[in-house]
């Protein structure tokens, strides 16, 4: 068992309005920033889990962002390996 | 002149506590999950801009999380290309 690190991304679903991000979009001109044609705003979960392998330590982090991190009605996840980022 | 998908995550810096991600931590247990070791959690902003290369278009994402994605005092930041996820 070793100490393996996994980051899951959770974004709204496309089609969930996204308030803070189109604030955050709005803002860029008046703060003399190049405008972006979009911009939306998730989470970002960095952690530490014991598993056997690297396969194992996504498994256990999905069941996590299934259950706990994510609300799967309205948000989408991604689970990756933590590699230097 | 070409659209860009860029990636921005933004995490508190590792001396400051993030009781957010410490309440997921401690509940982990209570709701049959694995435990996990470490558990932070920080923002994932995905933003499309226009810009002459991927290059240019990382600058503008940096110049924008620099002055209003990230707040440098208690936060790092990190950008990257967004392929396919």
């Amino acid at each position: 068992m070793a100490v393996h690190e996994v980051v899951v991304d959770v974004m709204l679903k496309p089609e969930i309005l996204d308030p803070a991000g189109q604030a955050v979009l709005n803002a860029l001109p008046s703060l003399g920033l190049p405008a972006a044609s979009s911009l939306r705003i998730g989470k970002h979960v960095e952690l530490s889990l014991e598993a056997e392998d690297e396969t194992a330590a996504l498994e256990l982090a999905t069941k996590m962002a299934e259950t706990l991190l994510a609300n799967p009605v309205i948000e989408d996840f991604r689970v990756r390996p933590r590699h230097g980022g």
